[in-house]
């Protein structure tokens, strides 16, 4: 029997390197590549993708997947080999349904799309995208109609599904609007007292190199290390491996902003450190990955947010980081950059949002994407909505497109659906939050002396070696012992 | 018949699409990776080699093949429809006779290789290196074997197939004996005369951001174009394309000596020009390579020696070098420059060799693997034969093997029989060389004028368009109307 399983393994493993070679072809295009490298990139990213998708949604694959059933048992669902095969099934079942040549178009449409959308942002012009978006569009209601009659309940649901393994609209609807019901009225409230922090210290003059040397200091407290990981500059900051020793951060500079690059080059590390702790026994697996996108979320989120935007940690840094800009911060107290870095203050882009107006945006992209895909509200409105809907939930202006509807990178790769895992990913960091500090009385204490190990320990034992074995609820039931619960934030 | 045509093509064109991925994967190897990543890329590489070569020895492409017979007889051998017919024939036959087993293992073993030569050459260990060389070694006999019965003459003859088609040892031989008899006494009779030539202005502190915008101000001039092209630093320089709008070069920067990186970036531009300028309807075929490995030498060893250490090009540029470097050579005569950077004089580094000695070093490492590959040398002995040979040829003590036998990374990479086409490479810029200045008798004057445009098209024109059409032999005949000939240099 181990002779098929190890049969499986190998096919998977082949499937595996392809996929990587993927993430990499796809973190060159954001990071490296020539801009006029794009045409003939947007091919190979789909050719890869038609030939792993073709060779996984094999007929063996599905006769191994078969033959394996009664070892699947016998070795159990927590063992790797019971996980890998359990995964895989799943896996298979909803590849089967889906055309190598849709798998490929829409790959293919999703690069094409990304230098479009730069231009679009760089020149605040929607015009320039809208075509682009549309074909994105058309090819996720395709991608939809391939599930139809698998059980699932909306539309959305099947993209959920993608990104957070049984995850439904409504539950994500049930999160949301009890953090809409506490948040909007909240923001409102406590808007005079933020109109009352100063944060000028974070904007000034920040030389780019500068930036990097004390993120990079930081990070390799947190546990970055030059032997496996790197981190370049790119127009949306993101995180991917290419194996747990080649782990790839990249974040966003603004030479006047500090904050901009500080605190997404944290939120990135957490998503690496994540991949990078996934038991190595799981390499050249689709278990190597992670239990889904909301809890890869929810440890960028925790290390952005509840380490990186915490006093204890700035006890040990915030010497190190006056001595990197003494201008800026010499004569700035500890206890005015703290204020400043926790500031709540409704603002036009997601990725540099405070923790209590961040959610706000997520439901915003959430709400549109569900009229999107409904119908209910065409392409060519979009702007118009989100411009509403900003004022609606945070109380501001939107200038213009570069700094509304064109900000982040996920729908011209086609990503649609993935936005709610944010907001679910700092429902789950507080839970976990709360749990991990009840077993590690000592936290603060040891990021005072700049010592994460503990934390870092913590996750790597109780989330980040099991990999992908798990669903979000599995994983939160062994952890927390429950489900997901907003009440935590 | 077109139908069937377009059916190869479309194949060739996926197939191809996957050599891409893999050169960047290689590029990113080289440049990118953190080090650990390396175990898992070389898995990834030995997928992507196997793949393709599974899918191009499918025997579909064969019947293919097989019905175009008369479609390729009716669109003529110099059409783009024949010419990708009968180079698709001719490495389909070949392929076939390669398991694709060994071809992965090929790929895996060259890329597990690379951080044992890097380590090796650091520490100036060869005995970290040789397991890996010996297995690199052995794969290489086993490769061989795969073409008896195809009427190879020897077996470097197969070897130098794949770099240069129809190329054999006798010819390459019967061209370096030439060029040894007349070399070694020559540069024993030029001794004396390098002994008095100053080039200390080249050696001194030279800090790569400068040296990388000099280089890069040159580039551009040449036809460098920031959209469709990138220089990245390497351990040894190298160029590689993954389609004609993305051109990657990389070189190697000493701090303390200009001209490494100067020429070496020189060097790799000859061949990045010549994958930019091939005929953009060739994009994702095997026709967008080159005519062959000693014709892509020709170009890097025509710009980084006929143009870049000619005094015409520096008329014009060596004004902006002592902007940059007031220091070394403000007090310097353009003409003491000139002595300088074509200094002869015996190295160790072949890639940083004159232009008279560097044959010589290529003409050494011929003659070390006909003897590996023979069995007369055993790699426990090679240092040692190298050193040897080094002090028959040009003179010299090899002080460490990192300045001896672990200078280059090809063997490391298991390409074994590709140095001579840099030999030849040079014998073929010289033939290119007089036969274009003939035709653009103004080349000097306007080189002094910053002015590469007729060159540039000239050899746009006469070779690079025409992509991998071609071979050496066939391409020879076209533009200088004969065969090599090393009478020339």
């Amino acid at each position: 029997m181990s002779k098929t399983y190890e049969e499986l393994k190998s096919r998977l493993a082949s499937i595996h390197d392809l996929h990587m070679a993927r993430s990499i072809l796809g973190w060159d295009q954001h990071t490296k590549m020539p801009p006029r490298g794009g045409e003939v990139r947007a091919e190979q990213l789909g050719t890869l993708d038609r030939f792993s998708h073709e060779l996984f949604i094999d007929d063996e694959i599905g006769r191994l997947l078969e033959e394996l059933l009664d070892y699947e048992e016998e070795v159990g669902p927590d063992s790797l080999e019971g996980s890998l095969i359990r995964i895989t099934r799943r896996d298979y079942e909803k590849a089967k349904r889906v055309p190598p040549e849709l798998r490929a178009e829409m790959t293919r449409a999703g690069a094409i799309a990304l230098p479009p959308w730069i231009k679009a942002r760089e020149t605040s012009d929607f015009s320039i995208f809208l075509p682009y978006l549309k074909r994105n569009l058309e090819l996720t209601h395709q991608y939809i109609e391939c599930f139809e009659g698998m059980g699932f309940e909306s539309e959305y649901d099947v993209l959920l599904d993608d990104f957070d393994e049984g995850m439904t609209a409504d539950v994500v609807r049930t999160v949301f609007d009890e953090l809409k019901r506490e948040l909007i009225p909240l923001i409102a409230r406590i808007q005079d007292r933020a109109d009352r922090v100063d944060d000028s210290s974070l904007h000034g003059d920040f030389p780019i190199e500068k930036q990097r040397a004390i993120a990079i200091e930081i990070l390799e407290r947190f546990g970055f290390d030059h032997e496996s990981w790197r981190l370049d500059p790119t127009v949306h900051p993101f995180a991917m491996s290419a194996g747990t020793r080649d782990i790839r951060l990249t974040t966003r500079y603004d030479e006047t902003d500090l904050s901009v690059s500080l605190f997404a080059t944290i939120h990135e590390f957490g998503h690496g450190f994540y991949e990078a702790n996934v038991d190595p026994a799981t390499e050249r697996t689709s278990l190597s990955s992670v239990t889904s996108m909301s809890l890869h979320e929810s440890q960028s989120r925790m290390w952005e947010n509840l380490v990186g935007r915490g006093l204890p940690m700035w006890r040990f840094f915030y010497p190190r980081l006056q001595a990197t800009f003494p201008d800026q911060f010499g004569a700035v107290e500890l206890d005015e950059f703290y204020g400043a870095i926790n500031k709540v203050q409704p603002s036009l882009i997601r990725v540099e949002a405070d923790e209590a107006t961040y959610n706000l945006h997520i439901i915003l992209r959430f709400e549109l994407e569900q009229e999107l895909l409904s119908g209910d509200l065409s392409l060519e409105d979009l702007p118009e909505a989100w411009n509403a809907r900003m004022e609606e939930y945070l109380g501001i202006d939107v200038p213009d497109d570069a700094r509304g509807v064109l900000q982040d990178v996920h729908w011209s790769g086609g990503a649609i659906g993935y936005f709610p895992t944010y907001a679910l990913g700092n429902v789950v960091s507080v839970q976990l939050w709360d749990k991990l500090r009840g077993e590690l009385p000592d936290l603060d204490a040891q990021f005072e002396k700049g010592e994460f190990g503990d934390l870092a320990g913590w996750l790597r034992e109780n989330l980040h070696v099991h990999g992908r074995k798990y669903t979000s609820k599995e994983m939160l039931e062994r952890i927390v012992g429950g489900p997901m619960d907003p009440d935590c934030l």
